[in-house]
């Protein structure tokens, strides 16, 4: 059994935990073996680049101090997790990865996409995902939807226009990189949003 | 006043908290505004960074993880100590920067000289120091100098190997940044190697 790697993104509370966590029951009943993370996160080293992130109190951390914590929480997370799992030949779910960093540290606080590729240029030569899925809800739905920012949370407080800055330029990464990105439509029901994402894994061949 | 932004080089144990720490009491004897700083760390978010780098139990670092961390923890030591010290018109003394990244993670970890250089873009672009002093010490000498390497520490950990490839990737470096990096022989007493960096500062214009 081939393993494969598939990235979920979207908009802060554009449902990509709860489709990760419906796609797992499915993956589960199916006895299709996988593993579930996230970025950052998902080891030991990278969950403390995590914490430093986050942290609401970091007001004053620089954008390129910032992309470049999301790089290193994400080389040394493909290490200890994405890499030994897909060696395992399981599916590997991941919440967040290049893409996110391209929308949010690209487009939403305006830093060189150059930049961010080649502080990325491990993650994409090596791990580039077998498929993106972008869950399509514009930010201010996404924010209503779970009923407002986290206040602990520094990203998430980033304000109205830098979250509409991100959703445009997923936008534009649809376009850019039509090869490795899908977009999800997700005005249905959870569930419906389910079954769409169970077609598309199909459809591709990715599982059984 | 101008000020200066003027960093130190060189093995574990080479001298540089020494020398740094002379130096500063010449600028205090003569008035002479200055700074005292580290890499990585000298800022919060960068001394948070710093834990992570060195912390022992971080065995499974991968190398890029590594160098991804040390250049986020400068571009934030940039902005929260360097630049407003530099505006204030003060004397930066700054205990590793760049050169070390290319000497430890380029020459001893063996990672691409241009991914180095282009994830320290921000640095070398905006914050070129106005001078490098690298005190000439061989690793072997450096370490019998303080007894052997820190237990808890990662790098200083790394093996003997490793330091020795450091070391001459450091006089690589003097070569191919010949107007950036000055050696400075340190096989006299400490105050000898003083008075000689105290005399390169005066012939640059540095100090008075």
């Amino acid at each position: 059994m081939k393993g494969a790697f598939i990235t979920f993104e979207g908009c802060e509370g554009a449902g990509k935990s709860t489709q990760i966590r419906l796609l797992a029951e499915y993956l589960s009943k199916n006895k299709i073996p996988y593993t579930v993370t996230r970025e950052p996160g998902g080891t030991k080293i990278s969950e403390s680049i995590r914490e430093i992130i986050l942290d609401g109190k970091n007001t004053a951390m620089t954008d390129e101090c910032e992309a470049l914590l999301y790089a290193a929480a994400r080389v040394q997370h493909l290490a200890d997790t994405v890499k030994p799992a897909l060696d395992r030949g399981e599916i590997v779910l991941c919440d967040r990865y290049i893409f996110s960093s391209f929308a949010y540290q690209g487009y939403g606080r305006g830093l060189d996409m150059t930049f961010l590729k080649e502080i990325n240029r491990y993650a994409m030569e090596k791990f580039m995902p077998d498929l993106t899925l972008f869950l399509d809800l514009p930010a201010v739905n996404a924010f209503a939807r779970k009923h407002g920012a986290d206040k602990n949370d520094r990203i998430e407080q980033a304000g109205e226009a830098f979250h509409n800055r991100v959703y445009n330029g997923y936008k534009s990464l649809l376009n850019e990189y039509r090869e490795n990105i899908l977009p999800v439509d997700c005005s249905g029901t959870k569930f419906e949003t389910n079954e769409k994402i169970i077609q598309i894994l199909r459809s591709r061949g990715l599982i059984s």
